[in-house]
């Protein structure tokens, strides 16, 4: 069944604008008497039925609320350097499928790409909604946030005070991804920072370290690509805590 | 240092001839006295000096021999049903830098690709090309092979006896790869086969379970596009075996 994200949420009723009635009438021509699921982010689903479709919204009643059991239960975020757009945008979309809470886009030093103000915000809508479109293929009910891009002085306030914070660095030779895990609590957010295409500078390492009580963490002996290291980070980490796998 | 493969090896020198010199000569432009480092899928590496540039080869002379920890203890191959170009080259490209032993391209009954003869031979030739960069990018020493393009009824001739094989299912509900893993030893080789964009039909998961003794895993609530599934299910294999993270 097609899944739309509520636009607002009635007693009986679920109502669908802007861009979700037009994929649900333009792309998907569906009419008065289709079935659709809808999510409001709220953790809850909504089987519907198509009721009317008027110029600016679609109705439909609900028949059955459900509360799936699809989201993981340990919230990790992902801070990617800024790297090239296709990276970026897969990160987003398999993170996504795979269990994240949420995506910090972060100005690194060794970022080649610079965006500011107007196009910065336009690429994190862009982003969004890449989280929202993955979000309905793999039948989550809690897009993830996709955040306004930061740089390294803003990160620690954009996730909670006891948040646990993961860099994997290539220079790291001696801990394990695996045994940092074996400390941390799934109580608690976990963050993975992850470096842009040219990797971090020592010095961001080191600042990660003394500002945020980061974990320097090795992913093992073979290079990694920084979209490769962002997947395999999150999923060893869901994995861990039996949130995937 | 650029990695190449080498073509020959000699007592003290190797030689690089074909795609490996053209790489050498024309995009990297690397002349006499330039360092280079030259590996021959034997799981040494050898570090080079270039001696003599010749029309159809490249001698390098050998300065040190080393044999780097960098392939995974446990053999890990994917086999994957037949999926949209782009799909296919990043399961090998991701496959390869995580750690993957090879990869076995399948003909699933919901493969929309269909290659046959001479095409599926330039195809699988252009996917070990890809294994191949992925190899050097990663600093393996050794490169996944990309086999055959083969049918079900071949499948198990492609891979030793003891393989253990395993087969995410979205159909399958309670066996976790996680409980299925610990019951599996590293001392065999471990096969992942993963469905092509529309999945498996239950008489082909039937079939593997019976003919293989594969078994069927899920890998949690969430729905994976098959190179996600790809990705995170050798991520856990290697992950829970150590040999990554």
């Amino acid at each position: 069944m097609n899944r739309f994200k509520v636009t607002e949420l009635g007693r009986d009723v679920f109502w669908l604008r802007d861009a979700e009635r037009e994929h649900l009438v333009r792309v998907l021509r569906l009419s008065p008497g289709d079935l659709v699921v809808g999510y409001d982010n709220t953790g809850r689903e909504y089987t519907g039925v198509i009721v009317n479709i008027e110029d600016k919204s679609v109705t439909c009643r609900i028949l059955s609320t459900d509360q799936p059991d699809v989201e993981a239960h340990t919230s990790v975020y992902i801070v990617a350097g800024l790297s090239k757009g296709e990276k970026m945008e897969w990160v987003i979309q398999k993170g996504t499928e795979l269990g994240m809470s949420g995506l910090i886009p972060l100005r690194a030093k060794r970022s080649i790409v610079h965006i500011e103000g107007k196009k910065a915000q336009d690429r994190v809508a862009r982003w969004q909604k890449i989280a929202s479109e993955a979000s309905k293929q793999s039948h989550r009910v809690q897009e993830p946030e996709v955040f306004e891009v930061c740089d390294w002085k803003e990160l620690k306030e954009q996730l909670p005070e006891d948040t646990q914070w993961i860099i994997p660095y290539e220079e790291e030779k001696t801990q394990r991804l695996a045994s940092v895990l074996k400390t941390m609590s799934s109580e608690h957010p976990i963050a993975i920072i992850i470096g842009p295409e040219g990797g971090f500078e020592e010095s961001e390492v080191a600042w990660v370290q003394e500002n945020l009580s980061a974990q320097s963490v090795s992913l093992g002996p073979r290079i990694l690509r920084t979209e490769t290291a962002a997947m395999a980070a999150i999923t060893l980490v869901l994995g861990h805590f039996g949130d995937l796998g």
